[in-house]
């Protein structure tokens, strides 16, 4: 079992900076993904485009944007439970909270914070029959670690810069990399598509298009598969079939915790601290909605400040919390490092 | 008389982060502050002192903040009335607002967001019961423009940052300065105090301590002053007198407005645009306050980005505006300048 003060449901922008806002409360987080990364939308959408409207960045890249907060908040050592999705929520009686994952992992906290975006993020699969009797054996919709797929054959589907960038980066690795497309255009950067073309001239990348695949099989695990080109069928045998056909957000379980839920989204009816009609549950981010509403990742940050300290209250009963500023008390981690501003010095002049 | 989409008192980071949500939907903003320069308390305060609950920046000192904002709004033209401070507002029969300076200088507005903090930033003045009769003829609290001073003598009067980092930079420009501290010794960066020493050391700088000034004179403008030292009491000619004492925030005039108060701030009685009591004039940043509030940068952001929102309504009634994200939509500065994502191709690999 996994206890922390604050239990944080999507590592989004919202939630990381939730991190660090608890943590100038004393507070410790931790966080619930069912992406392999943390970042949310920014990190599996859109890491190497542009972001205008973050205040003071001019321009930063998304998946700069996310590498900046998980820097900000590692003096206050969050923890993680990535690739899982949160599933259930127990209310215990002495009003805490247990939530557990799809794979069973138990979380204990007496505060839950949902900064679950859109939903959590759920693979786009193939139309196969029998696709799921192979899913964990073979077939995965998400790369969580490269190094898994060494020396072995590895077909990857898509025509989008998923599949264009994990077909570079595992010709280096596997042992065999076929990427299969319906179209002969890919969509992507520039470089990628000119990386694979190079690569596929140079036979490190095998190329089927336009074509499908269409059928799995093997006895305990994926051993073939079978894609359609054109007229024809054809078998290819393999050990690894990676559809990247993009994820799409769901707001899935958690529609069902008895959260008043309104257009896909979780109401919080008051934006004082963003907690839900169940007392010690908050949503923030692009998960609430409430009058004025923007999704908005600027409106997070600050809806996660506010949610904090109504966590301290629920954390600390009775204990008051005297806002401080950060330059002027500093910040102090809980892995013992301290940033604080240079101190003034106080000498004569003669 | 200055027109404009929406006013803005007060150039703090709110302020400024407010010019650019507001770009983003087409509407123009001027701004007013009672300070010679944007940034409000970031600037004014502790420019050279570190932040570090800015999201996304895990450190920034305040005066890089402000100029990344004002680099992030600039594409949208701002316009400025600094060193003024908005005195009156009168409704008109259209429902706008003009609003007046101390110095006369008209705003004509459809919409007012007040973002003045924790009020205009006033001078605090030595006790010299004359020394109203030559403000402005010699005696100034705040230094605007330092070629001013060329070929002048000035008398600096102060213990802390500002009265040494003027001294060290009028020392190139003015014919004489001189330092006057009620101590021997100043509180303030520790490189500046050994500048001082080292200016002061080489003849460039006249450092009198401990010691106060005690009474101005002149026919028209300041002539000279007069200087306590110990038990002694002395003249000293001078062309200029700057009082470094500090600035205080004062809510001052805008406390006259028909504004419901609370606690020194504007009372907002929802967090969904934060719209005052009279419908038209917003207060965002630390000049407002509501149930939950905290005197934070990241909330004026948020704050800021709301108002907009309410703000594009009342200027184009009945017409709705859908958010846009920037890094899908780009953004088209006032200036002709326009910022997007650099565009993902679409090519075959054959
Ligand atoms: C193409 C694009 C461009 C954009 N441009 C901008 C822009 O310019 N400016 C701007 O402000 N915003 C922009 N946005 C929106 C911005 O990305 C979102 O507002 C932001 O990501 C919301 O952050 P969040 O942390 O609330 O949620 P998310 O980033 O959506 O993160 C939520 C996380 O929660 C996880 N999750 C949800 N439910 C569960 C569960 N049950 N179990 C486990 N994990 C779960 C998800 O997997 C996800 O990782 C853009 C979005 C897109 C798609
Ligand atoms: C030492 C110090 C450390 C701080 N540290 C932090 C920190 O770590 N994190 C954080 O989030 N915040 C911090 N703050 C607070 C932060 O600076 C404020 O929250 C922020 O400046 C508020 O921005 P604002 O734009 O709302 O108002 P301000 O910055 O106060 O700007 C308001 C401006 O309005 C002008 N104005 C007001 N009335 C009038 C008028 N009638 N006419 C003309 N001009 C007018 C003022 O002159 C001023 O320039 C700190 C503050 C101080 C003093």
């Amino acid at each position: 079992m996994i206890k922390t003060d604050i239990l944080i449901i999507g590592a989004g922008p919202t939630g990381l900076f939730a991190v660090f806002e608890a943590g100038l409360l004393k507070l410790k987080c931790h966080l619930i993904d069912a992406l392999p990364q943390p970042g949310g939308q920014c990190s599996e959408i859109y890491p190497k485009k542009p972001i205008y409207d973050i205040p003071a960045y001019p321009e930063i890249l998304a998946g700069d944007l996310t590498h900046k907060l998980m820097e900000q908040c590692k003096q206050f050592e969050p923890g993680f439970t990535l690739g899982e999705r949160a599933e259930t929520i127990d209310k215990q009686e002495d009003g805490t909270f247990i939530v557990t994952t799809n794979k069973g992992t138990k979380h204990h906290a007496p505060v839950v914070a949902i900064a679950g975006g859109l939903g959590s993020f759920e693979p786009r699969k193939p139309i196969i029959d029998n696709i799921s009797d192979y899913e964990d054996k073979g077939v995965e919709y998400i790369i969580k670690e490269p190094e898994f797929y060494r020396d072995k054959k590895v077909v990857i589907a898509g025509g989008g810069d998923s599949a264009l960038d994990w077909s570079i980066y595992l010709s280096d690795i596997a042992s065999e990399v076929t990427l299969i497309h319906r179209r002969n255009e890919f969509r992507g950067h520039l470089d990628s598509v000119e990386k694979v073309q190079e690569l596929k001239n140079a036979g490190k990348i095998n190329l089927i298009t336009p074509a499908e695949v269409i059928g799995v099989e093997g006895t305990n695990k994926i051993e073939a598969i079978t894609i359609k080109q054109d007229a024809k069928t054809f078998k290819k045998e393999c050990d690894h079939f990676v559809p990247l056909f993009g994820l799409s957000p769901k707001l899935g379980p958690i529609a069902d915790w008895g959260l008043e839920i309104e257009k896909n989204a979780i109401k919080v009816d008051n934006s004082l601290d963003y907690q839900t009609n169940i007392p010690g549950i908050f949503a923030i981010g692009d998960v609430n909605t409430y009058p004025g509403k923007l999704k908005l990742i600027l409106c997070g940050f600050h809806e996660a400040t506010l949610m904090c300290q109504s966590a301290y209250q629920i954390i600390n009963p009775g204990k008051r919390y005297v806002l401080k500023y950060t330059t002027v008390s500093g910040v102090d981690g809980f892995d013992g490092t301290r940033k604080e501003a240079p101190k003034a010095v106080v000498k004569a002049i003669q």
